[in-house]
Parts: structure tokens; sequence; C-alpha cells
């Protein structure tokens, strides 16, 4: 299976792990990159040296390509573009920011770059700042997300429209066949965040895993509008948000009782009552805690038979 | 084309026209029922002597099968039903309201009935209650909507893994490339709104007409929510609620504001001001006015192409 995207980033299958805070170390990203698709380590999370020596364990536990996803309001920004140049990685999925900022000067250190959009608009502003391809995230992805508002069905098609880059979609995507429906809409490849939250190697907690598996459809919202929206598990922190929201609280209320480090809290530390569980709607397809590789080879062979059976429609 | 909705209602194509308030008259129905796909009129709009003069004109205007869409919380239901019986329509679909109410009584008098719904449980709830097929309703979907925000790229899958009875997607489909998505998904037909609006034979307005056409992603959002959830396009009537939301409105203020009979006032008189604009999020798609038969011929012939293309992924 050739196209666009396993010609630009090198690999068997366009299947790519998202990078998520908390989720993604180089035990889930050189486990997915074992497996045909491209594994991704999330920065988001992680002190610079941390990543350094994830990059570095991530090199010895693969040959196969793999890459970084890297928030661009990271604190420490200039110095994590110089670890990731310095150990070598190939590939950057950028995120949370203006598309210029970095983009030029991974390539001029031969990196290839995707940035994530949730609008056509930042996609053709990503495409103008020369990145190799876009990432566009529906409204139904997990964690962080867009105001727009935009989901995978319609914004996949909108944006394939105008855009000359390869695309990736992301948000729902789960199964072969939602990797199939992504490509009839219009997507190159795809990106992966909640199934792979739910693999073996990913490095969320165990309770948080148990939690994303039994979600049922309808257990996830998109809230915290005001600060930065985020798809949460309509969990007992969830629930402390929508008390506020019903005393009609201030932004500085809704800042004080988020505070900080509640996605660790949740999703790493696996405090099911006071953390932060991010996670996509998508929850509500996902029944089982496998390997990574399991999942990779699913998808694929869920996605070939579907494909197959379309002659029958 | 035969599946177990083309079966089911009698008809060549599984497309369904969405019976929608202030659009859907006997002649849009009837457009739609004549090139081979399943046409509704929207009674929700319309007083009972009115419905049932849209119901006369459309069995001269078509011989091909066509149905009546009923919101469940119409004031005159009962009166609705009767009507609906004595004028021998053969097709239902209920939304709105608990599928128990009116399903039995319609099938007994020989009539086919399809419940729209935007959760698995209800989805269950209505094949419980013995429909003959289920609609699901994604959050990119126009006008009133489901609380639980669920899209249509997850929805489908997660309904089909639990439902018998045949499956119609709704939400964000507008081509040919979106119905061959919604079928991988798991979808056996699928209902089509925002894209008939801009249909000739829509009875909407022709400044709603033409806005749709130019309304781009992210053009849309679901508001209101505190009353009755609902998708409109971002005009001036929109920016009224939005500051009402600024200064921490009551239910009473967005209420008051609300008030009667916007959507007539905006989507069949053409106030783009003061109205009430409804449509879906895949109205950044939609760039044409047409005919309504030239709409199915093109989805149709969109269909085909991207399921013959579909090989060579």
């Amino acid at each position: 299976m050739e196209n666009s995207i396993t010609k630009l980033f090198g690999i068997k299958y366009p299947i790519i792990q998202a990078g998520m805070v908390w989720v993604s170390g180089y035990k889930l990203a050189a486990a997915v990159s074992n497996s045909g698709g491209l594994g991704l380590i999330g920065a988001g999370s992680m002190y610079p040296d941390v990543l350094r020596e994830h990059i570095q364990k991530c090199k010895r536990a693969t040959n196969k390509p793999f890459g970084v996803n890297l928030p661009l309001f990271y604190p420490d920004l200039e110095q994590v573009f110089n670890i990731i140049v310095e150990e070598g990685v190939k590939i950057v999925f950028t995120s949370a920011g203006n598309p210029k900022l970095l983009t030029k000067r991974f390539q001029d250190a031969g990196i290839k770059v995707a940035h994530v959009v949730s609008s056509v608009k930042f996609a053709l502003k990503s495409q103008e700042a020369g990145v190799d391809a876009v990432v566009t995230e529906g409204f139904e992805a997990g964690g962080h997300n867009g105001r727009e508002e935009t989901t995978t069905f319609t914004l996949i098609p909108m944006v394939k429209e105008q855009l000359k880059v390869p695309l990736i979609a992301a948000g729902g995507i789960a199964t072969g066949r939602g990797m199939l429906a992504a490509m009839v809409l219009g997507a190159d490849g795809v990106q992966i965040g909640s199934r792979f939250v739910t693999s073996e190697e990913s490095s969320a907690h165990q309770n948080f895993k148990d939690t994303v598996v039994n979600t049922p459809d309808g257990g996830t919202e998109l809230t915290l509008k005001e600060l930065m929206p985020v798809r949460l598990i309509k969990n007992d922190f969830y629930n402390q948000v929508q008390e506020l929201y019903k005393k009609k609280a201030s932004i500085e209320e809704l800042q004080d009782l988020l505070g900080r480090a509640r996605a660790k809290r949740g999703m790493f530390e696996g405090d099911l009552i006071e953390g932060e569980l991010e996670i996509g709607q998508v929850a509500g397809l996902i029944h089982k805690i496998m390997p990574a590789g399991k999942i990779v080879e699913e998808i694929m062979a869920e996605f070939l038979s579907a494909k197959a059976q379309l002659s029958s429609l």
C-alpha cells in the first residue's frame, strides 16, 4: 500500500499514532513504527531532558522512521528544537500554534514537518508555511481541540477541496473502517489517538485505559471552551466544571478549579476522580486493551476487508 | 443498487431528502422521489390543513414513494396522525420524541416508520419500539440536534455495532463521497438535508439559499443549548445570542430573544439579520443551487466513481 503519506515518511501503512501528552512515550512510538505505522513521541508532557531520553531510547528500540509531536506553546521551545535536530529526528508534527514558527528551520535540518489544524483557513496557512503534510483534527478528537467545532466528516472534504499537500485525518478514527471512510472523504493517511491510549505500550495509567474501554457514546464532552477547549470523559472533575457553569462562574474561577497538572493526575497517575481524562468520542468503539502492533494489524486487516466488501454496495 | 433501504421504501437509490421545516414542501419531496430517492414533506412547519394540501399535491406530482417527517412535539399530533393515515401516506419519519408514541399505530395503518436519534441508547429504544429503520443524526447536522454532540463519524459505527434494523445516516452528508463514507462506516442509506435546502425546488427563501452556498467551514454553531440545541449560521441574530451569553443571561432572557417564528423569518421569509438560519456544517461543501433531481444524479454519479476509485487505494 503505497501513497503520498507512506512515501513522505518512508513507512509501510499510512497510519500515524498521535503524539499525546502522558501517553506517547518511546515504547508506544517504537511499537507502532515497528509494526509499519508511524509512531510519534509526545513532547508536550516531557521536560527537555526527558524528551531527549525518549528519543534516544526510541532510536534503540526501532530502526524504522518515527517522529516527535511538538505543541508550539511549549515553554522551552528553542531548547527542544535543538534536541530534536541534534538527536537526528527526521519527522516532526507541530500543533497548537503558528505553522510559520519552526517549519522552515526544521526542514532546513532535513526534517519533514506536518502541522495539525482544525479549519480550512489554518490548513491553507500551513501549506503557505511550506509544511510537508497537514493533519485535520475533527471536533470528535480527544484532548485540546479547535474552536470551530468542525467534525471529521465535514472537515476532511472541505480541506481537501483546496489543499495541495497530503492530508492526514484525525479525530474519530480507531478502526479500519474509519480509516477507509476517512480516505473516501479525501484523506491520504490517518492519525489515531484514542485507540493507542488503550494499547499495552502506552504510558497511560491502567485505571485510565480501563475507563476508556468502558466509556460509552456520549461519555465525553468538549468543555472549558473559555480557557482552551478540551474533550474530557464525564468524570467527577468534569462534573465539578459543570457545577461551576451552572453557577455562571467567571473564567478565573474555572481556571482556579482546573489548576495545574490535572491531565497528568488523571491520565498518568490514574486519579479517576480529580484528574482530567482526555479522550475522543470514538472511545465508545474501543473495547479492548491490545498491543500496539496488533492494533495496527487489526486496523489494516479491517481496512482491506472493508474495501473488498465495497464492491457489493 | 438494491439494499435494505431501497427495498424497505421501494425506491431506486438509498438517498432520503430530510423533511425540514420551511424547506421541504411537496415540490421538493416530489422532485426527489421522481429522481429515485425518497422525498419527505416536513410537517413541522405546516398547520394540519397545509400538510394535507401538500400531501395531496405530492400524490399528484409523483407516482413514486414519498413520506412525511413528523416531529413528535407537534401540537395537533392526533389530528396530523389522522391526516397522514387518511391520505394514504406510506412512509413516516418521526423525530424529537418517544418512538413508542406512534410507531405501532402507524404500522397498523400499513405505514413504514423510521425514527431519528442521536445516541446508541435511543437507537435501541427505537428498535424496541418496532421501527422499520433508524436515522442517526450527527452533531454536524443543521437545525435541532441532540445533546450528546456525537458526530456522524463516530455515531454510525457505534450504533451499527448494536442495531439490527436498517440504519440511515444523517448529518454532514451532501455528496457521493459522503454517502460512500457513511456506508463504509455502517450506514445502509443516507438522509441529506442542507444540500436540498439549496435545491431549486426547496421552499427556502432565495436569500437563505444564497447564504448557504456562501457559508464557509466554521460558519455555523450548535447554540441555544439551554433551550433546544440548534445549529445556526453565524448571522446577526446568532451574534445577539452570543452577546447574551457574554452577559451570562438567564434562560428566560435567551427565550425572550428567541421569541417565536425566528426560523420562519430567516429561512422562509429571507430575513438574514433577525431570522434563524438553520443549516449543517456541510454547507461549506455546497457551492451551487441546482434542481433536486440533478443533485440526486450528481450524488449517485460521484458515489459510483468514488467506489470505483477505491480499488486503487
